[in-house]
């Protein structure tokens, strides 16, 4: 379908859908998603995927895939996989039960608590790691459902993540390919002809953000597919998310606490 | 419409219409705003508003209706506009031209560069200030709207915010009524049957990031319809965007720098 519709504005869609199987190590996620993708209805009747789409999967599936549990039978097992995957910390707190919140640079750069390891949704005695390269993950995806559905969709990888000075967490893109994760509107014009000095939207994340909200993370829904950012959509696989952590040497927060 | 397609999960839809006129001060932002909104076209031939719809506009005209334009004739007279809405220094750091780059909590409760004061889009030789108080903002124009349309739609009132360890901007919300701000999914449990500790998701925010890829900043769009959502549109205002800023003493990133 177009993303357009006569006589209006383009639209975005985002859809979620439903019967992606649980996933576990050695799955190949591009053969498992190619019939689920397949079967997704569009408003105007149109099925499946199509050019300019992009999808969107939560790490969490991409890292049972790869093989990424790993033992965490009690709290201090799961202290040692957390330090095993922290650079450095950022900042920390003593919490009223004597344990301690860490915000911590992780071994992929991001800056998460407990360095993006996930104890939630996975079986009691384990956690789950990152996965180890989430933008060339992206980038097997992409190749795997291009080879299946001959679409060659953007693919973004998201994790979840909190924010200073914001309640609440939200979406984030840490792999991607073919997707134009900046856009850099600066040299543009304002409506007044002055350029735009300092806006650089990133794109990608809020494209990981759209699509969290036809997810969830309780309703079994780990993928999603987003239409009408086909302009964002590049043949090459571009630029990976590492791209969208800041350096250091720009960063004001990365000593903070 | 309906949100649901059958056979399938869910679509979130979300578009911009052209067509906002020019705002400037004393403007009844509902009404110049009603007949851009009904208007839209959506993909299955429906138009305008519907309940559940979700409308998010930007700062920025709220800020013109508002009257909240000032004179700031000169890099002095702007830094002394943004000194007035600062309340405490977060971060700063010199740059290479000899210049400050402040992070700064802004008397909204907000963390932003420059305070929120607005010099892009706006006349030569004026600033625009954030709107006084944008949560009741977005209540007097919802009231608007349902007085005009006779639906009830969510409002958000969004600005643009860079993010520590991040490149790009991103939209959040900073006014809101009748959104459900944040899914608090503590107390529901994972597919293993353990209960999700700490998973509270900003949709709101999520909102005005889906919201902004289509609104973009160039592009004279700066109201969009995000529909999809009624299942967090509430019938009562509820609270404001402002209980989304988390208060300090929770805050690790408060003083950082």
């Amino acid at each position: 379908m177009s993303a357009s519709t006569p006589g209006s504005a383009p639209v975005l869609l985002a859809q979620a859908p439903d019967g992606v199987p649980t996933i576990t190590s050695g799955d190949d996620l591009a053969a498992l998603l190619t019939p689920v993708l397949a079967a997704l209805t569009w408003p105007d009747g149109s099925t499946g995927l199509a050019e300019g789409d992009v999808v969107v999967v939560a790490s969490k599936i991409v890292a049972k895939a790869e093989g990424r549990l790993v033992a965490a039978r009690d709290d201090a097992e799961r202290d040692q996989v957390i330090a095993g995957e922290t650079v450095r910390v950022v900042a920390e707190r003593a919490r009223p039960d004597g344990t301690t919140l860490r915000i911590v640079e992780n071994r992929q750069g991001l800056v998460m608590a407990a360095a993006g390891v996930d104890t939630s949704d996975v079986p009691a005695g384990t956690a789950l790691l990152l996965p180890e390269d989430p933008d060339d993950s992206a980038r097997r995806l992409r190749r795997g459902l291009n080879a299946r559905t001959g679409v060659r969709p953007g693919v973004l990888i998201t994790d979840t993540v909190g924010r200073p000075w914001r309640r609440g967490v939200v979406d984030l893109a840490i792999g991607a390919a073919g997707v134009q994760l900046l856009a850099d509107l600066r040299g543009r014009a304002d409506a007044y002809g002055r350029e735009l000095t300092s806006t650089v939207v990133a794109v990608a994340d809020e494209i990981a953000a759209a699509a969290e909200l036809v997810k969830g993370k309780v309703s079994g829904r780990p993928v999603a597919v987003v239409r009408g950012m086909g302009h964002a959509v590049t043949r090459e696989d571009g630029d990976g998310a590492a791209s969208l952590i800041r350096p250091p040497a720009e960063d004001l927060f990365r000593h903070g606490g």
